[in-house]
């Protein structure tokens, strides 16, 4: 079976894997206080132009979403996401589980706009109950988002703007965050993520690391005491120079991006072979997830050989699916599937 | 001023306090275990017909819900309820604030189906990441809801034999209870209740009482330690005493019934006049909350004599507010209110 | 049977019986917005020679303690207290439920030093692991203490300037704080304890109210949407004016002194009778709670006639217990008492 | 430098990375759902004798206290244990942050007797205020503890008898499970624990594993959903087939107990190097840590050489410190340290 239902399937890029044999008996402080963790550090420093920035490293998303959400909120203040949003649908309510209330917003796209992020803060600091509601302070975005669409460099600014004028955190959840900054269209960059979010971070795990994800606070104010937090909902690794490792490699001659950026090119690739047939996607976008729209007939032929993963009944006889690329993914498999769909359809 | 707004605006019923004062230097053991609390448990277990129910005496209604709650449900499960429910809207994060995710389902009434309860279980349990989701597992609603509608007999018999069926508990908010019991067209009764529902409670703050909600446990799954819990959320009462004392006498002759029945007539009669004048309502019920719908100029009319509470915004030039009666309503203020509707409208 | 066992025993005072009756049908805003509440306050800010203090009313003790507890600190941060510290022993882990550590030190009196928090703080802020431990935030103390113990004025400036210098909060429970205030010996003030406190309350509960504890913020960084917290935590009372009324009548020509005064000057006849039969005390103290060491025979023959608690087992035939005046005690149960002392010992 | 400092200092044992390495680019499920998880459980099971338990794979030891404990304990019960258990000192209120109280018993040696069980639980059962208390529900041991002591199988079986007795759970904490089955003396076996606890964990980080700890369940009823909490709490790796490589790995041909028992035996050796300097000891144990007591210019010398962590601080000139060995322990630096011991005493 070939599989393209996800972007952690694998284990890791090659080079980490050297890595970690290369520094396997070196003898380095525990709990992220090594010189690995420093170097990747600075390097994630310098590629996001932020300087002052803080840098922290975690093993994986859900982990990283609720502590740093916890850390941003008192106890009766929520995030702010789309209905669509990994922490509202994904994670077995564990930002719920530190307290908070997730306030969401509908969405098509997986995306909020400024104007919706006003309109419920506006809405609430209004309502003659407001000591009643829990008060929306963090604003929590994907990007990718969980449809694989993106944000503008408009869009992300107008969001910036408005949460900072009315006293709200933007915290932007980078799980995906490589095949974003890749997709052909995107406008955002790096260092315009660090200076627009207050907290935002860099996802290794389904970009080229056996885990990890690289925790950014360009907002100093919600760096303070962030250690403390990490060891409390234990995501403080003993051995925390594997995520120092790991991301001083990503992070070195760009091949955080470049592994990325093939992995949208092979996307590219397999959208242009639907486009080709005119099968409909649930979702325009650029990034490296493709929810085609397809008969239960095709879908029943394609999982003879392929791997991917169920998204939404869309009628009696469709089904919208996922197929994702990533930087494991063979070019030959994607040929492959291209070739069976222009068979098949 | 006469106010309209809600059902809390003065004390209590002039029993309550004649009982208060003839037992204020009475000595009693605290925190409940008084035989006022005895007295009022045995009538309630008695008006039930539910001679098994564990009975215990909460002050408030948010309390009552985040500790019933937090006492039913594990860490990763949820509370499944109507998205207008007081939980989810009116109540801080209460709920969240235990850790457990408020699960929520569209309603424009206020009520949620049986229908709604099974698609969401069955939804879960066959998604391929349920345990990436917080797990359904127990249903909230009110009656009468926040609208002021109420589930007939039939609709509340398929909700607790789907609950029971599925494997959830059904607790039932009866903040406004009595309201509902003496509504027109009403066919629920309290033995109903306790029959069909896992826990319930029947609301004395709205219904002549001070403050106080007696919690009733059908299913003793619930029940155990639950003081325990009543203590850890800061809800045990010293002097306990004080709920005993107040839901003995609202037990004692029918009077809880009788006053909410009164309550619910003079409804009727603002209801009536509201019709009169082919006012719409935002939802019809039959309790003692009206949400009808009025020109501005109406309203801002009414509001030189009368004080009642807003709702939503229809249109440009029309809002829905809310008028209540209550146990402590004077019948003259419903005649001035219906003559001065006759003569604005 | 007399009872002495508690200062929770009766009703309330007769004043505050007569201004619920006499409020009883007026009509106000709920939740505490209403002028009743308003009036308390500014009597309680006035009575603290405090004018810019915030003054919020709960309904209980643990609900107080616990409610302030998760305002004033973020989740990785806890609360010092006496090891005999009512948060650490009688509210079934409240503050833990609200996810914070209770950090105990040993105290034989009930009570804290300066010295102590100094230590345990550098302490803390000089292990190499320090983030592998709960930072102290602030410091718990009551006034008087669970054993009936009193700071001095200059033991409480020490614990003020520590906390200050330190950076940590200081709290005071006062559940007891009238019987403190007017206790022999006593040389802190009302104004004081605003002064040297960060937040601190006025406790109704046991001191002739119903129920109630005034709480007073001197440190406004504390006070910051407060009421959210206590909705959140089941604290707001839909009658708020409960609050304000019995507070206003407590504040009102010094009944809340008065009575206190009046429970600690029997307490001291008490004292004395067990003084001039050389029974030995737990613990020296000049408030309302006495920890008399008696024989287990003479307290058998006690408890023919009189209720009182059980403190501890001192050896095979001695236990410590608790006698308790408080503002409702008759004078002539405490004459029999000291009668019957007399002829037992 | 020579770091004895912990027993975390370096990567992992050779035959892991090679099987990372080896597996690197498989497909398999995410989330732990892969044929090397369920291969190590297998293994795991067969080694505990123990066909029907549980197992799940978590990735460090704070995470895994808190998650199990969370899973095993209703909202008002406790975690009882030594005073000096990593969970009460260590984790940052990693447990109370999960809303639990950690109730403290005093221990010398870091480890709890039945009869310290036996007493707590009675003692809150018998106390008249019991619902005022968190209720003690399970208890916590580490074996080895932080002290580096042992139980023996009759300390084991004895505190085993009395939590089922009493109905209480026994949870083990194994972060050093290796050093403590293979230590000289010890006659506790992995099928015992795994008999007389209900559920308790075989470390994996600090004996020979990049991370990761495996939670073995005997008692069923606390598995329920266990998933669910793994994933809530952050703890659900997404590529989760690395901790069933690691710990495959671990279990195939008896490699972690030959590399725990390698380590153990260089402690020994070191052990009878500070004997043989009449160098006093902390605590005495058989394990991988040793805490002799030495004067501080003494270990002035020793720290240009090697860093080891400190302990207390006994007297003004002398302090005691931890050395510990590990699977990763050269043995040529045991010998130089030796040789130092021996020329500096």
């Amino acid at each position: 079976m070939i599989y393209f239902n996800n972007d952690y399937a694998e284990g890791c890029h090659e080079k980490i894997l050297e890595a970690l044999a290369r520094t396997n008996m070196d003898q380095t402080p525990g709990y992220g206080e090594d010189a690995y963790c420093a170097a990747a550090a600075a390097k994630i420093r310098a590629a996001c132009q932020a300087p002052e920035a803080a840098v922290h490293f975690l093993v994986g998303g859900t982990q990283t979403n609720l502590t740093v959400i916890d850390a941003a909120l008192r106890p009766h203040q929520g995030a702010l996401c789309p209905v669509s949003g990994h922490i509202n649908v994904h994670e077995t309510g564990a930002v719920e589980a530190t307290g908070h209330k997730v306030l969401t917003v509908p969405s098509e796209d997986g995306k909020l706009t400024a104007a919706q992020v006003e309109q419920v803060v506006v809405a609430h600091r209004t309502d003659g109950s407001f000591e009643h509601m829990a008060q929306p302070k963090l604003v929590y975005i994907s990007n990718p988002t969980e449809l694989g669409t993106l944000y503008t460099l408009s869009e992300l600014e107008a969001l910036s703007e408005t949460c900072r004028r009315l006293g709200l955190y933007l915290f932007l959840d980078g799980a995906r965050l490589g095949y974003g900054l890749e997709a052909a269209g995107n406008d955002v960059t790096l260092p315009d993520i660090a200076r627009l979010c207050d907290v935002f971070y860099i996802g290794g795990t389904k970009v080229g690391a056996l885990f990890g994800e690289a925790v950014v606070f360009s907002n100093p104010a919600l760096t303070e005491d962030f250690r403390y937090l990490i060891k409390q909902h234990g995501g403080m690794l003993a051995k925390g120079r594997l995520l120092g490792i790991q991301f001083d490699t990503l992070m070195t001659d760009n091949l955080y991006f470049k592994i990325a950026a093939r992995a949208d090119r092979l996307a590219d690739k397999l959208r242009a072979a639907f486009r080709a047939r005119k099968v409909p996607m649930l979702v325009e976008n650029t990034t490296n997830q493709l929810f085609p729209i397809l008969p239960d007939e095709v879908l029943a032929k394609l999982a003879e050989k392929y791997v991917f993963s169920e998204q939404q009944r869309i009628d009696e006889t469709h089904r919208a699916v996922r197929f994702c690329t990533s930087w494991a993914t063979k070019e030959e498999n994607v040929e492959a599937l291209c070739g069976d769909l222009k068979a098949l359809l």
